[in-house]
């Protein structure tokens, strides 16, 4: 468990405002997977599974590139309130859709798919329990089990030796305004109350993958941006560390 | 854990042919649900939650009864290779229906719908992770997960005080002729071999309400029938043992 | 016309426990179908289509084995209300898969697939008219439409000369517990106030493909199960019968 | 069976070109249905169930008027090689669609909704074989169909007494040019070479309420296309007679 | 603009009964498209877009002959009132099929499959605004679109040099029983209140490739139907004089 | 015609890094729609409709407040080559799904949903051609169509006369890092060579209501994202300018 205390607490659940919620990353939660975290941040809990395999879709077919996706979803009583089941109403709602491509195109930013070969990643995201922050949370733990998959790869020889498809970390953490002040790792009641919300998806070594900012309530201005650009950053380094953590620890243990 | 062991082990687990795998039942594995229960039968992992709602189905309305429903999925990567997602194919697969069928028909054979009252419960079991069995084991832990919600439902007020909306408890367990020789609770290995293969749902007085069983090779007669459902009735016993301990600890803590 | 009596008369329709509905089976009944069949029990009436392709789904392509499948649908207006059909609602229900899978194992069941060879026989089984046993009557027909296009494959030389797919005969019928008492091919007034409904499959030399028994009320003990697995028996022998005496009259008679 | 017999044979089938086929209309087929018609246009055989309900759709309530509408299917192996089901698809294909218009459309041009009162009429005509013609047989089918629903609903006091929803009798054909020479009600061989098909939809006193004519090969002219009018003129009198026939028969009698 | 007044105005807007509304043809109003044209019928707008691609579907591969289709689709802000989007609803409506139909079966009429070579155009027709004869302005601007993608494909080779995939040319008109007088091209106001409505559609030297003609209310007598089809040949004229002067125009220009 | 010009040209298409392309806001482009505006960024060309009903969606009714939401399309031939109907492939794409969320969220932050009263505007924004930013032209040009809609539905008295839903106005434009170097509104050649892509959404006062940055290559430093936000506020401005001119001209004539 990855304990990112700090500044003195004043949130709903005592925590500081550039304090994350309490982080666990376990490695290794299915026996079937190439790769698999399940991810908490708080009581937010997301099951990651990484499925390694060899070809790659047709319209990738030939060129030498391997190819990562993502498929995000949530159980139907994840949620305060049981919502119904996506597979039963016949179509992936576009929260889904945007959550699912949002966790590709991070991943994919450290990628290199030349090294990755003719092979093809696909990330499950499962939230088994929602409190906030499930994209993030999905994002971070994902990361893990895709350098799990991929070094099970590389240890079938599926993988050329010399190549390295990871060319980075990705972490991200939601900051946002409640209350007309900054707080990052926001929790439910802290979300639907948020005036701004904003995902930051940022490299190990600091750099963007992507800035999503949404004012729910009043529109925000750049000051208060800066403010939560700031407060994220700070947050993915705190996530980097525990994600480096999980990695240097036993793949069948709990890192946190 | 409820250790069910016996025999001679003869399998290629060396469990003897009447032995279910380890058994454990988690209660309160969620923090929103009503009611909610990891079920493990060996590697087999089912995610149990229980969704009480005031009010019926329309076709319900006005009568005074309740009604108790589940739905039963699958994670994609809960199998040896990875499945596409229902929700994403945008619909749901004939053995999805069937087994959702299965598990609602299994627990309203032992709920008094006049004494639920106008409320309803819906059962999710998700299975995480699949190695033979899971509609068993989904039966098996959504009953507990209803007692659960049940027992959160009168204690909240929202079934009438001297109302026993349970009339009994259910199991369910996987008999089938492997080898030649009957065998209790498959795996996937034993599962994908098998010449009959038969699920059996079971009160906890050692009544049937479901007997669904299949020659997968070779039809099988009367006298192998008859050996298939003495072994279930052992199998269910004991997992009746398993679901009392399980609801007579703590409610958050493991029974098992 | 079968006509399969015997004891004291004393249900609704004056028939007795273990006496079936008249039972006709009439061979030919389309054009263009390579095997077809319109199978009564009583007033339900089902139209079974056999139609053999040379060639196999992809996924059995080279392994020199064949495939038999079937689809089970209701018309609209088979029932006693009009239905809303599953085409315009665009999804197949649970019920119609359910019993498409059953009826599809069943007929697997006396199949060597070997010696039907890279071929496919799809059997279509539309209920026209529904007054309760569609499911049984449906494997009861398909199983004589399966056996006339395995013979119509043969005049055309699609299956080699020695090669026998059949390896044996297939029939099902219903029972239940209807007022306490077992009693075998349940109508629609039978099968809508049943406490216990089982559908038996068996081969014609008495041996079980499917068992498949549920309690719609009271559950069940085993001296009753006991009771309805000798109905469905001797039941199963006589539409055996029904369906020799069918296959041995002239393509183009009606055979009962 | 309404033999309709003309000009000297020339036909693939020995048929004059004025000459339908033989036309049988059997009423009373089903037993639950409030009216149904097997029509058959020679080997094109079509079910024709007419539900009645009380009460309309909710965009008619409340206007004292009634509604009539159809909905047109085709069994699987209703063709010479077995077509998918649009169930399974889970979509009606355009064919479909446009026919179920054409069949409701027709149907209501005889119908005076207020004198039907606020109850709905579905007709439901499902081609159990098609050999050509499956639309115009469908009409004329429905039309008795619909006649019989009414009587029925009649009967049971579902409609005022004085009242008469019906303001005349619907009968279809197809007419076409094959090999350069107009013929009329084209069986599958000549439709599936036909240089213009025109389908036809006359009421029983000779005026039109549908055209639909097309080019598929050659653009007509119109001398061409006086003559395929004439034709279906002619054809439409001798469906209509054929109706009158089955109307003045026994309900559970064969009118031919 | 093309200009196409007559006779004494007698209708709502000043209309003679034989006269179309303003008909205006701009070519080239998208850039990307082989060819594409917003045709106007008085306030009905479509925009027609040919898109030409080398190779055939599948079921046509290596005859030698080329493919032409059309889809047809209405912005749902067209009509007086919005309309649920077709793909948020999931499925095509029959009117919609029916047209796209239509419009492809007309513009098919007119094309040498042999001398469009192993070539695919589909006609794409999006009513941006709708006032009545949406599907007649689709058909005759549609032939515009096609031309311009098969002139452009001459010009990059894509056509064998002496080939002309065109045999002719297409307009469509509606016609229809107004106030019991025949007239062409009606708005809206007029058609929902027409007592039978026709769409013909003919070839520019007057021969016919569909038509369709449907009471609405009365049906109607051959008289009346004689007196449609020769108003539809006027305005057929009319339309076809439209496109050639559409056409002998520069391509960027608009033509009217 | 709204000029937005400024620095040495130095892109593809001559434009200085800081503008804009030319940008056109034609209202009153439909005849039936409360508001409608064409708006073309370059040659992005997308028919924004605002279509306004009274009554709020079930979820919404009796609190006294109004809703506005929007759907985002593209026709088929809008881009390069031509792309399926998500109405004829039966579901709503990803990008779809996001791209409308994004639209309707932006332009309720300038909505006081009190003082819209129980009324609900929908903005249909269709691109009709796509050159690079069609959300960002869709969101300029959605907003004139809505304000626009809202006096229409004051000048009918649907709306309280004090009453001023419209809190702000709002604009878009993307920027992005090509060739190394930060631009604004990139046109496709330049957005498909992106190494970074932003949408931003600001108010006309200058805050921000969305901020989406996504690296498509490399990820990107806090330096760059701040040149980018800055371009973004420029842009925003330029555009709000010409929304400003738009609305103070007639209702009927082009803006820019």
């Amino acid at each position: 468990m990855a304990s990112l205390r700090g500044m003195t607490a004043t949130r709903h659940d005592g925590r500081a405002p550039d304090e994350t919620r309490e982080v666990r990353i376990t490695r290794g939660w299915l026996d079937h997977a190439e790769g698999s975290v399940l991810v908490e941040f708080g009581r937010t809990r997301v099951l990651c599974a990484a499925s390694f395999t060899e070809g790659v879709p047709r319209w990738l077919k030939g060129r030498g590139t391997g190819w990562v996706t993502a498929e995000y979803a949530m159980l139907p009583r994840a949620t305060n309130t049981r919502s119904d089941r996506e597979s039963v109403k016949g179509r992936i709602g576009g929260r889904t859709h945007e959550i699912s491509r949002l966790i590709g195109r991070s991943l994919r930013a450290v990628i290199d798919t030349k090294a990755l070969g003719e092979n093809t990643i696909v990330l499950d995201c499962d939230v088994l329990q929602a409190d906030g922050g499930t994209r993030t949370a999905a994002i971070t733990g994902a990361y893990v089990a895709l350098a799990d998959a991929i070094e099970d790869a590389r240890a079938r020889g599926l993988i050329a030796k010399g190549a390295q498809p990871l060319t980075g970390s990705v972490a991200a953490v939601s900051v946002g305004i409640v209350g007309g002040r900054a707080v990052i790792d926001l929790d439910y009641p802290e979300d639907s109350t948020a005036e701004t919300d904003m995902n930051v998806v940022m490299t190990g070594d600091g750099r963007y993958i992507e800035v999503q900012g949404t004012a729910e309530g009043e529109p925000f201005d750049r000051a208060l941006l800066d403010d939560l650009l700031e407060l994220a950053a700070k947050g993915c380094a705190d996530l980097t560390a525990a994600q480096r953590a999980a990695l240097a620890s036993g793949s069948e243990g709990v890192a946190s």
